[in-house]
């Protein structure tokens, strides 16, 4: 992996924000800077050096996992020993991520430095680097989302009446597992019936019922990367009102994905997919953003919602993922994974999204 | 659920600590306080009244989950509507979850409410009133504690040399979901050989060796609240030093057990167990702490850690889980959960600790 690289560019990045250091605590960020995936890590970038701290239960696995940055086995806190390293070597202004650092540690870090050091919130160095994947990452995230679409295929058999949510999501983990993966990227959603309208309707102890739709999304973690697809099946015949609703869907699904192409906004592509729903006249059934960006983490920036003005850029991976939810009734959402090409976008989620009937 | 219950006893801490409101967003805490189990919520204490904001994804959850807390549907941030609300009843100190706010949400709740608002960052108020299960939750974490343990047990025979530890693992969460687990309470660790002296060895697709430590340390959730079990079982015949190293585990765990009762400070458990492993001259290999409380976190105060002066009350559920890890050699690790009762403490995990040779 390109750590060492990764490394390099973020310490330039540092000297044109004017930052003595930086103190990375977020375990994506731990991951993608010096691959290590235990919890409990800090990394200190300081004059020109990186600095890895975490506990005795991580010893051999700092060893073996860390790269570019010398390990250190704190006893104790890990913000102690760092900030001693700070103090140490006079430093003034030391960045930390403002997103993901809580009020308590913030103090804590000002209580342990010396009063010579200036403590600099910064929101999303490390995510704004992590946004564009590199060769590395986007293999990876190839690899995980060709399984994370093998295990939903082979979970689609179970999907029948009288069965429950949860026993679907189970087979689907269960594949999961046996294909290899770390593990699944976020709580399996299964939502059948009236629960389709639920746009975050985990799987449930509920057995499907003998009509209606079935939502099923779900993600698979590949070398610490996330999967996420969602698709919608029919158990039973599907009447007109609901074929309507998922033609729908479906269109606004392909729309979206003609809008991703560098240089158009996020805000673009969610407007190109709320439009066809607006046609429809199901625009206020459409309660959330089109897609986000997925990488280490199963929601990371750009977010494409109302408005949003950030711009797409190659290398990129987001999803589409719009749908309609209609209370009582039922609801529709069809994802995919795509990459942001230099002159549109590639599809990375190999599976049909043509309505099927069971 | 005394969800009704838990928000008057908050309110009246409220007081004692003068604040004139108090702003909630963990979703654990969320959960406890009100029922809600989505994510993107925020719970408003302010003047005797308690409101939740969520966003539009989950209208008919909220309506369905929240207790004592009337419903409002943000367009948009729920901080900004939050503050809104705070800003109109004109109230001065408000307070927030100090460990569970990002010193950049903190920057933004300060933009959005008036001058007059006086934020409060306040550390562990909710988890403090969490540490004391209630009836409610004893039954639950009862229930749990006994899924967990069925389903390792139904996980075991598939421990035989050849098989990957992450098809273990895969046996064990397909259990889980079989008996109706909501999901893992982590990512299970599986850690076979080497690999066993690993604290934490989450399974890898390394098959089991034909002779060795296998330690599963694996935990359910059911209706929120989570288990937590460690065993570690023998492929094939157990040498007399690994022999001494479990025995030695063993005894520490139980020394660990008889040293809880309420009165007695955490860290008091915590060397009564490292005492034993003293007494063995294995106790640099016992690199964290003896135990942590568990509920709807995986990982709750009190930690059983040295020198920890939190007091053990009735009504605490905690685990008690020493190990050894003799790098490039093996390890073991021994867990129960337990739950202080006024004369000492109940062993919830019913499975027993011998050692097992497969």
């Amino acid at each position: 992996m390109e750590h060492q690289s990764r490394q390099k560019g973020f310490e330039q990045m540092l000297e044109s924000e004017r930052l003595d250091g930086f103190l990375v605590a977020h375990p994506a960020n731990l991951r993608y800077l010096c691959g290590y995936t235990g919890s409990n890590g800090l990394l200190l970038f300081l004059d020109g050096r990186r600095t890895f701290f975490t506990d005795g239960r991580y010893t051999q696995q700092a060893r073996e996992e860390v790269a570019g940055a010398r390990v250190r086995i704190a006893n104790g806190s890990l913000l102690a020993a760092a900030a001693r390293m700070i103090g140490e070597k006079k430093a003034r202004a030391i960045g930390f991520e403002a997103d993901h650092t809580t009020v308590a540690a913030a103090s804590e870090m000002r209580r342990l430095a010396r009063r010579n050091v200036s403590w600099k919130p910064a929101s999303g160095l490390v995510m704004h680097r992590r946004m564009v994947k590199d060769a590395d990452e986007l293999r990876i995230l190839r690899d995980a989302v060709k399984m994370g679409a093998e295990v939903y295929q082979q979970a689609l058999p179970a999907v029948r009446p009288g069965v429950r949510e949860s026993e679907i999501a189970g087979e689907l983990e269960f594949a999961a597992r046996r294909a290899g993966a770390d593990g699944m990227a976020f709580e399996t959603i299964v939502a059948s019936g009236k629960r389709s309208a639920l746009p975050h309707g985990r799987a449930s102890s509920r057995p499907i019922a003998r009509r209606g739709f079935v939502v099923i999304d779900s993600g698979v973690v590949l070398h610490g990367y996330c999967s996420d697809m969602t698709r919608t099946v029919f158990v039973g015949r599907i009447g007109r009102e609901e074929r309507y609703w998922y033609d729908a869907v479906l269109e606004a699904q392909l729309a979206g994905i003609a809008a991703v192409k560098p240089g158009a906004t996020a805000g673009d592509v969610d407007h190109a997919a709320r439009q066809v729903l607006r046609r429809f006249k199901l625009d206020r059934f459409f309660t959330h953003s089109t897609g986000h960006g997925v990488g280490l983490e199963i929601h990371e920036p750009p977010r494409l919602g109302k408005g949003q003005q950030e711009r797409l850029q190659a290398g990129m991976v987001i999803t589409i993922e719009p749908g309609v939810y209609i209370p009582e009734k039922g609801g529709i959402r069809i994802e995919d994974m795509v990459v942001v090409t230099p002159t549109g976008c590639a599809i990375l989620t190999p599976v049909s999204k043509e309505l099927m009937q069971i």
